[in-house]
């Protein structure tokens, strides 16, 4: 028993695909060129890079010149978010955003706060989703950027951004949406064109590639200042030398992740809801969010009344059940998830509550296995829980 | 013939080592936890990187909490310079660096020069290396930083580092020290404490890692503002979750070059000093700046009278042999190299001048088989050149 391994924090980090462990391992031995090298080793990488970049690409239906990597989603949001606003300031300081973005994006709003820049936070509803009335009411001539969440990290819950877009389009054309879409890649529905998106953010780790890679999309029309000033690699948007086999690794596993996505997503769905019905069966769990198919396929957030989060992500640990208690992206806060402050959780639920999330490699039994833990584990805690 | 490869081009990147490969591959595959993750797995991720830490700084002879980790030295540069001179702009807005920096340096001064920063740029001498005098005048009450290279990355010149560190702390206390180190680490001695230094850079991919990677040393006294905004990774000091593969990659790296440095730097020094004898017995082959145990032990730059260096770069690479004209860093601006320029090359050979970059694992045969080349080579390209 103690040997099982139940992964459900696919929200945090996945487990690198084997295919994808291969093909970083394959470049690193083999294509070690710096693709700014003139010579055939140097050509070597960086047709790596381009045939990696075209790979990407095709996932988002967009031009290879729209892709540019980075060293991880945070590194995207913020040229995104920052290297855009900044460079649209003459036409205006405002920025608006929600209130339960990740942290990447709402440092990046304090950075701009700091720059003089005005910022709209977008309350949201009990199921953490806002109202794009008041994304539109809050857009003004001034606005320049707005920038959501597709999938929000900690409750799965779904941000209208294809209506984000168009009421964004509406109200200010000169406004660039901004979508982090780290929760969402691969697991929704994504056409930057059709959806009025101009910059978005994704990483490679979540997608069963490794940590250190991630990639912005950013629409040919869009300008933004560089923040990583350099040697002008990636025609002088982000400098540095690039990860050669961390974004090899990453186009195989968003091509992979592509090309079963459909399958993939209504598995997980019918997983989700299976699992959803079980949780509920067991005494005093709260299901935080929408569950359906208007929420994200891999993530559930639950709050189980009356047990700290922490000691129940330990129990289920020890049990060998890998679970996130808010969100781990957030390193050293634990703290209060101001995500479920935002919707509203009640107070004595907001300590209490655990993120289960899964990947394409979810299997029943792991979430039969977990409810089976669960049962036997959530009265025991109870029983040492001081009144 | 064809199938020899003769890398000769360490300065713009090395080949992995296997056994750094085979420590990414266990890593990638065993390792996956999100080191911000609380379960059993985001301890082990955690663990990986504490032990990456306490060996990168064994290397350095300082705290484990002073190492940062980055995803390259681009990145590290950026922070060091832009993060250290912004957060200390009340005391002051002058920096100090010299003509021949790498262009991660030189465009982080640029971004302080539109935040208002004036910056002083020292002239090197012919042998690419500046005066310490000149140095210690231009310090000034209000001189936040003073950023130099230790090793230049394309003539292997190397700045009195030590002795800069005096100076500067004799001359004003509280301007901070910051050292590019790419090309340095693991070839020339670095004790940030004793030589003075503050803040240093280096890079994963220059000593036998994976790109993706780098590290920045900042002194526990130092304060500097964080560039990458996010879920307060490594102390809040660089957001963004950790690459761990590439961290445990560069940090065995690091420890297996630490190991033989001594030998590895003699050897390098014995092999560079019988190259330029076999080159300069070449017609029309001049050598660029020092090349005894006064410059680095790696990097040897000639130039060929009468020849393009694209075109000898072509010609080494049909035969197998890859090397660099001008800095491979700069990427897709090959143009004429600053460094040159600075240092006073005539003017007819700026354009004619290759780069040959050791690393450890270069022979002598592997130099013995490019003299060949190019004595059988040279000829022939001079009798095609247009008089």
């Amino acid at each position: 028993m103690s040997q099982k391994l139940i992964y459900l924090d696919n929200s945090a980090t996945t487990p690198v695909l084997p295919e994808v462990a291969d093909e970083m391992d394959r470049v690193l031995r083999n294509c070690f060129g710096n693709p700014s090298s003139m010579h055939h080793l140097g050509m070597d990488s960086s047709k790596v890079i381009k045939e990696a970049r075209q790979t990407v690409a095709k996932t988002l239906k967009c031009r290879e010149s729209e892709i540019i990597f980075t060293s991880c989603g945070t590194e995207a949001d913020n040229l995104a978010i920052i290297g855009a606003a900044t460079r649209a300031s003459r036409a205006g300081k405002h920025v608006i955003t929600s209130d339960i973005e990740h942290p990447a994006v709402l440092e990046s709003m304090k950075a701009l706060e700091t720059c003089g820049f005005e910022v709209t936070y977008l309350p949201v509803n009990n199921d953490a989703v806002i109202d794009v009335e008041e994304l539109k009411a809050a857009i003004r001539p001034d606005t320049v950027l707005v920038s959501l969440m597709y999938v929000n990290n900690e409750v799965g819950s779904v941000m209208p951004v294809a209506e984000a877009g168009r009421a964004i389009k509406s109200a200010n054309p000169n406004t660039l949406f901004h979508v982090d879409a780290v929760q969402a890649y691969t697991k929704m529905p994504l056409r930057p064109q059709s959806m009025g998106i101009d910059l978005l953010s994704a990483s490679g780790h979540k997608i069963h590639a490794s940590k250190g890679v991630g990639f912005l999309y950013a629409s040919d029309k869009v300008k933004f200042n560089t923040l990583m000033l350099g040697g002008g690699q990636q025609s002088g948007r982000r400098s540095g030398t690039e990860n050669v086999p961390g974004i090899a690794g990453m186009a195989l596993a968003a091509d992979k992740a592509f090309s079963s996505m459909e399958e993939d997503v209504a598995r997980m769905y019918a997983l989700k809801s299976y699992f959803i019905g079980e949780l509920l069966k067991l005494d005093g769990v709260y299901i935080n969010g929408r569950y359906g198919r208007d929420s994200a396929p891999h993530i559930i957030s639950a709050s189980f009344e009356g047990i700290r989060s922490q000691v129940l992500l330990n129990a289920l640990d020890a049990k060998g059940i890998c679970v996130s208690s808010g969100s781990a992206c957030s390193a050293n806060h634990p703290g209060i998830s101001r995500t479920l402050k935002s919707m509203g959780v009640k107070s004595a639920l907001l300590d209490s509550t655990i993120r289960f999330s899964m990947s394409a490699l979810t299997t029943k039994e792991e979430l039969d296995y977990t409810i089976e833990v669960l049962n036997d584990t959530l009265p025991v805690l109870r029983r040492f829980t001081r009144k």
